[in-house]
């Protein structure tokens, strides 16, 4: 393919972001990894290695030095897949260096609760560095992969702490070929990027949030994807109520500051829910007791049914528990658009407003306060660009099938999910390639060194879901076999399903478990999904954290304060 | 004094701020309240109460509502005074109203502490909306006062979180009188404006941050006022090593990037300077060990001493414990400019760079990290502006002393002053007023229902320092004498001086106790310390999270994750 016709092939709705604007405003996307300048438009992955080396000295010479012996494992992301993998790393063997705009791990579960406060931010994040780990850290985008000489260059990220809220869209997308080489020029006379090389390569950088390019979402619903966001939405809900509790609002506007929507009804959509509903009725009813008769908490959802994940009885049971408590569930309706000001009002100035208009096909124009967006995975552009094209390809590459003439003019891409986008892996995670060659055979091969593991990747011949679970199977498994040296002679990744989990409010939950067991609700039910997430928190800190913190809300309510 | 004449006279370094600009920004100041629009400039403070009704329905009648027979206390600010009277009045007798732009108080002794994260910021805070209390909030501005009605006008000001940082400059600075009046009128057209009526008003607004007016130091210098500037200097210290880790760092950046200045050596920035050593030295020497050798902290102070309010011996015995532990102090060096970019750079972006330089008149300039800036308190804008002027008073004035000829033509002001700016009250806090006649005769008078607290008022008579302390006692005696309704009956207020503490890092403190107590200094005045903290700290909550916390770091290390 060539480069402008791949150039035509970004979402035209992403916004261009120039590089100044990038370092005062908040990241419009910031989960994950996130491609410069794709190897198809530069055309070569070593001439802005060769511009970098222009600017200051930019060595990796003290993390050479400690290397001694071992194999360097270069991880991209430090979510559930690459925090995973690195911690269980044998650091005698293996030189573990993480590379991610966060210098943390967020652990997801939790994130609804911390969003209303029930949690304090914290516990729901694991610093990448601490002072027992053995893991190395380099706060970065990744940027470009060189397959052939092993070897990423990275653009460093260190910011101020903007990197922490759930990806939208392609920070650079739109730009003109020319605009990106002289950035990336100029990103490297200042010292920006840097080279690293890796014996083997784990790409973990996970995926975006799902907008569907709905007119309005990606730049005023709140996400719940990271502790940014959870952040975001605890001020948000509060300055509502705030805004609602002043003289000057009259009980329109109040009905509308307090009319939250969440749009998808997933386990993310429904524990989120469940957590404002707890909030609203256990101390925003005491604390603004003239106005809690104006909230209202309202799901949308396009299919016909919330929770498809569990069993028909499991979620007719959430379905019954949420109308019991007033919040609506809103199946079949679909979301065109989200817009700042009330409906009907024009608004002048974007920052002049304390409402949104929610535009739903069903029901036409409604006021609202906040919109939590939860509909799912979008593929994350480092995937998309920066791995489909490959170029040169190591030596050790492993030739699968097709035809052996010419081995050496096929032009390799890395396979990728045409539904999903995602990469396609072995059932060993290891990272597959396809060319066609000019008679339409096909030619497959694996990259020996290459490991995805997930949101971002698919494995060969499984149907796994995009979820937390799968993702930290896959990295123990490979963490495992990399220790012990016996990926090629042991079977390959089975997912072994542990069951899903949804908090429902009010002490309630669901709780299925795997395979063919049953399922159960209510209060058990409950009592099990706390303890399941503080035995699965990482850190003792967070482990002793986590139970002070629901006693003390518990017994003193949450903290209503904003900062 | 003329209106011209008047705005003349606002300090011309203060930036412009459009209304638009302020929306979007992190507000310039913000800890205390501040002027709109002057009665001095508008020349009568019933014109805008006016235009705000005009706009959307605005009351208060909710209030008025639950008001029964209660005399309404109006108290503008919730720091030491205004946070403390409020909880202290009795809700049978009085409606307590808070206007504060923070939703919080904030235990200030404590911010140093979470700065580095010793402690979680919400340890420092006390939401005034609770389960529990009787009082009642608005979050704004107060904006006029119409000491003849009664009558204060608001703005309000819930805005999603960006209150809670040191004030440093009036954000309306320097606009004229004709863009004021339209910004007004816009604003109260929008329904951003309110009246409130009391019946009672306590000012305990506060002071802002004293700048001295030296280039760069408000726009790039950190402050240690609230919890924003704590949240800002922790993310600001762990962005500086991560910068520091990466291999485009050079080691003379490196130097620069871990060189920290505290500018000003009272408790503040001791008590900072400490607890960043112990950061340092207890967390991120262990989690960059190769970096620790090129940090740095030095204290700088005009002044020939730090810690002027301790005795000599105290003094001596924290310059000692600080130069054992590498911490610099220099005295007499006098700090002129604070700018972006190392020393001899040029920076063409404000936002394109992670180092500053320092300029020093005894030392020249200096690459740096980061500064923080506590050099004491400047005046606060609304004292300056709004209540400077007063035009007419209440018929229940008490007229102190003076010629009685011709009352009626006497133009009455707030007695200020000189040195310090501050409001004058008599030893009961109530607001003294002042008119000089065309004879050159001077009358002067108490308003009997306005009362005056906190960093922005000295009383009669008395040489208080600028405390909590002071702050809080004075609270506690105003709500004493207002519940007993002996105000009149006893005598007037006098502080008991209960001694100053100041940590020094690596568990040791100075104490000194108050009137001719001695004063002692190392581990068992650091368990003092904290203990006083402990006992001195509000709700329950933070009585149980504050040990929590103090016990969780001190075994597991400090959070180092930025969000």
């Amino acid at each position: 393919m060539q480069p402008s016709a791949r150039l035509a092939q970004l979402p035209s709705e992403l916004r261009l972001l120039s590089r100044s604007s990038m370092r005062t405003a908040r990241p419009l996307s910031s989960t994950g990894h996130q491609l410069l300048v794709s190897q198809a438009v530069t055309g070569s992955c070593h001439r802005y290695g060769g511009a970098a080396q222009q600017g200051r000295a930019m060595t990796t010479s003290q993390l050479d030095s400690k290397r001694d012996e071992r194999e360097r494992v270069v991880i991209l992301g430090s979510g559930w897949a690459g925090y995973t993998v690195a911690r269980a790393l044998d650091p005698k063997k293996y030189q573990a260096v993480v590379v991610s705009p966060r210098s943390y791990f967020a652990f997801t579960p939790l994130l609804a609760s911390t969003s209303v406060g029930t949690l304090e931010f914290r516990t729901a994040m694991e610093p990448i560095r601490t002072r027992r780990t053995n893991v190395d850290f380099f706060q970065g985008w990744a940027d470009e992969v060189d397959f052939k000489n092993k070897k990423i260059t990275i653009e460093e990220a260190v910011e101020e702490g903007g990197q922490s809220t759930a990806g939208v869209g392609d920070r650079n997308a739109g730009e003109s070929k020319k605009h990106r080489f002289e950035r990336r020029e100029a990103e490297a006379q200042k010292g920006k990027l840097f080279d690293l090389t890796y014996d083997k390569l784990i790409v973990s950088v996970g995926c975006y949030s799902q907008t569907f390019g709905t007119p309005g979402v990606k730049e005023h619903a709140m996400f719940l994807k990271d502790v940014g966001d959870a952040r975001k939405i605890r001020n948000r809900i509060l300055a509502c109520f705030e805004t609602a509790a002043l003289p000057t609002t009259t009980d329109e506007q109040r009905k509308q500051l307090l009319n939250f929507a969440v749009v998808g009804g997933g386990p993310t959509g429904i524990e989120f829910s469940a957590e404002l509903h707890d909030i609203i009725r256990e101390d925003l009813a005491r604390i603004y007791p003239e106005l809690v008769h104006f909230s209202k908490i309202t799901v949308y959802d396009v299919a016909s049914k919330v929770l498809p994940m569990f069993d028909e009885k499991l979620a007719q049971y959430a379905m019954n528990t949420f109308a019991r408590e007033g919040i609506s569930i809103k199946t079949n309706h679909h979301v065109e658009e989200l817009r700042p000001g009330a409906p009907g009002e024009k608004v002048s100035s974007k920052d002049d407003h304390s409402v949104y208009t929610l535009k739903v096909k069903e029901e036409g124009e409604v006021g609202i306060g906040m919109v939590v967006w939860s509909t799912g995975l979008m593929q994350n552009p480092f995937v998309a660009h920066a791995l489909s094209d490959v170029h040169e390809i190591p030596n050790d590459f492993r030739r699968l099938e097709g035809p052996s003439n010419d081995p050496g003019n096929l032009r390799w891409r890395v396979k990728i999910d045409e539904k999903t986008g995602s990469v396609i892996t072995d059932t060993r995670l290891r990272l597959k390639l396809v060319a066609d060659a000019k008679d339409d055979t096909r030619t497959e091969a694996i990259l020996n060194d290459v490991f995805v593991l997930g949101d971002c990747a698919i494995m060969e011949g499984a149907q796994y879901p995009a979820t937390a679970q799968v993702a930290a199977q896959k990295a123990s498994w490979l963490a495992k076999r990399l220790n012990k040296g016996d990926i090629e002679t042991v079977g390959g990744f089975a997912w072994k399903n542990m069951g899903v989990m949804a908090y429902l409010g009010n002490w309630n939950a669901l709780l299925q478990g795997g395979g063919n067991a049953g399922g159960i609700s209510g209060r058990l039910a409950w009592i099990i999904w706390r303890g399941a997430y503080l035995t699965k928190s990482v850190s003792w800190r967070n482990k002793i954290l986590i139970p002070v913190y629901w006693a003390i809300n518990w017994l003193f309510g949450r903290d209503v304060s904003r900062f």
